[in-house]
């Protein structure tokens, strides 16, 4: 039985935090059980903004050795980097912009945001994202579509390419349905919002962090606010005290009851309450750290180099589907 | 020593004409002489138009025919179907879509011109012409581009990429220079304009048409309107005599001399003068229709399999340093 196909993207980053690991991640694990699942590092999509070249590359590297380390099995599921597939993703991006209208584009909101806060420096790739989005679905004619809810509409335009396609040139591409990724709402250290890399170091646990930055991170997160002092009690809830909302994540039901009812009764302080924290969130990070330092970046671009072959086998093919399709010469 | 590189796109079409012939064909033909020239058949180009998919494959393949019996030669110059390095050139494409301003692009004259005539069936592609345009030529790092004069915009627009390229990535690209292409101004058997294949079979000579056909089309086209009797004097000029314009681009000029004699003279009538103009431009096309006649389909694919793989090997070297350029990883 074949199974579903199904794709995700994945921004190059430098690190990820324990919030990345809730959502994105665990959600990617998941699938490739299920599916016939593609990840790809989207370094293509990120040539927009210009990143610095050596910048991009290690975040390449780094980012497939996060996603390994994290649980992404290259043996479950075809890991590669998007530029791998540069000469097939981008010739399939370049006739899907022959049928594509550039009013719809320009009316997607988030272009259009974007257009309104940096008018100057409107690339012309920038208004195509959803057409390079499209190619690197419809490249293989993927059936199911991880994203963000943030990305929905770009998938509906995907949509639309297909259909468009389809009607000009025969019953080529399927259309891919959506897989809302979790959203990954852990709470940042700051204390309110989630958590988010771009608030600062001491805001988000790493997912590099030994012990000893967790635990100095946990210790100067803020708790409950009315709790002033030791002997009052707490309010041990997501809304109550962050720590506690960090605790619903990271430590089980039956020691957070207890925590709970031990707080309710001023019977455990936020300090110790903390270290239980911090040891629960370096049991989840240490097997990761773990894993990522016996990575090598030798050892990451094999993973995707094994992913390119893979990947490039099935784009091939519907390549060839899509040249004969639209007339062009095979010499 | 090297050559100056330069490079001239070809629109893929089915007929050619002899307005054609002293137009953008002379042009090539010289300038493979000089230069290292590329031609491309331009396929992708077309795509904004959603050309019949079996229309487009046997025009491709037909003008390759028409091209080589014309003189082009594939052991001079490399010809080639853009489509067959889509690879290449769709990738440069999406790299250099990312440094092209939107804006700029939309305000290019030819672009708004189609989107007031078309407003409905304006295609993110097609907005993007001159980018896949800059494509062409800095998949070469071309130095000379062949074009008409309406292109001048549009190479305009390649030479910008070029230097917006090169200010975020390095010195990659040169700024190609612009040879203006002979337009051709052969007028038409209507007796007004210039020849063209729009205006119906009977307007225009085509490089197919055999010996009756020529003596049929010149017998039926008009000549001097103000010479209504045999026995009257004509006006044997370009602009007096559409018969005579003819004659200055297809009749020798002592043979042309002659007959503005004879013809001030009213010794020789208009069916005698139409009779040589018929033969001296039979005698241009039909050593044309024979080499065409020669050529297979068989032969221009293979001629066109042969200029592939030589300007593949350019491209590919010019791809890899541009993907080492804007850093992505070479896995
Ligand atoms: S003991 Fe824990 S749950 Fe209770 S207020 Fe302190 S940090 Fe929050
Ligand atoms: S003889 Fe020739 S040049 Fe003179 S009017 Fe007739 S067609 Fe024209």
């Amino acid at each position: 039985m074949t199974r579903t196909s199904m794709i995700s993207g994945i921004r190059p980053t430098g690190e990820l935090h324990v919030g990345n690991y809730y959502g994105a991640l665990k959600g990617l694990v998941e699938a490739q059980e299920r599916y016939e699942a593609r990840y790809f590092i989207a370094d293509l999509h990120s040539l927009t903004t210009h990143p610095k070249p050596d910048q991009l590359r290690s975040y390449v590297i780094e980012t497939a050795r996060n996603y390994v380390a994290g649980g992404v099995d290259p043996q479950r599921c075809t890991l590669y980097v998007q530029s791998s597939l540069a000469a097939e993703i981008c010739e399939l991006h370049t006739y899907l912009s022959m049928v594509m209208p550039l009013g719809e584009l320009m009316r997607v909101p988030t272009f259009k945001e974007k257009a309104k806060r940096h008018p100057d420096n409107i690339n012309y790739g920038l208004v195509g994202y959803p057409v390079l989005m499209a190619a690197d679905i419809l490249l293989f004619k993927t059936e199911r579509v991880m994203v963000g809810e943030d990305q929905l509409v770009h998938l509906e335009i995907a949509r639309t390419i297909a259909r468009r396609f389809n009607q000009l040139y025969g019953d080529v591409f399927p259309e891919a349905q959506p897989i809302i990724e979790n959203a990954g709402r852990v709470p940042s250290l700051a204390g309110s919002g989630k958590m988010s890399k771009s608030d600062g170091a001491a805001t988000y646990i790493s997912l590099k962090d030994d012990g000893t930055a967790i635990g100095e991170k946990v210790r100067r997160t803020v708790s409950d606010p009315l709790r002033v002092y030791r002997e009052e009690p707490g309010h041990p809830t997501v809304e109550g005290c962050n720590v506690f909302h960090l605790h619903s994540y990271f430590t089980g039901e039956a020691e957070r009851e207890t925590i709970a009812e031990q707080c309710r009764r001023a019977e455990i302080g936020c300090v110790a309450c903390k270290g239980q924290l911090a040891a629960n969130l370096n049991a989840v990070v240490e097997p990761f750290r773990l894993r990522h330092a016996r990575l090598s970046e030798a050892d990451a671009v094999d993973v995707l180099r094994i992913g390119r072959d893979k990947a490039r086998e099935k784009a091939q093919s519907v390549i060839a589907e899509v040249r004969q399709a639209i007339g062009l010469l095979m010499v």
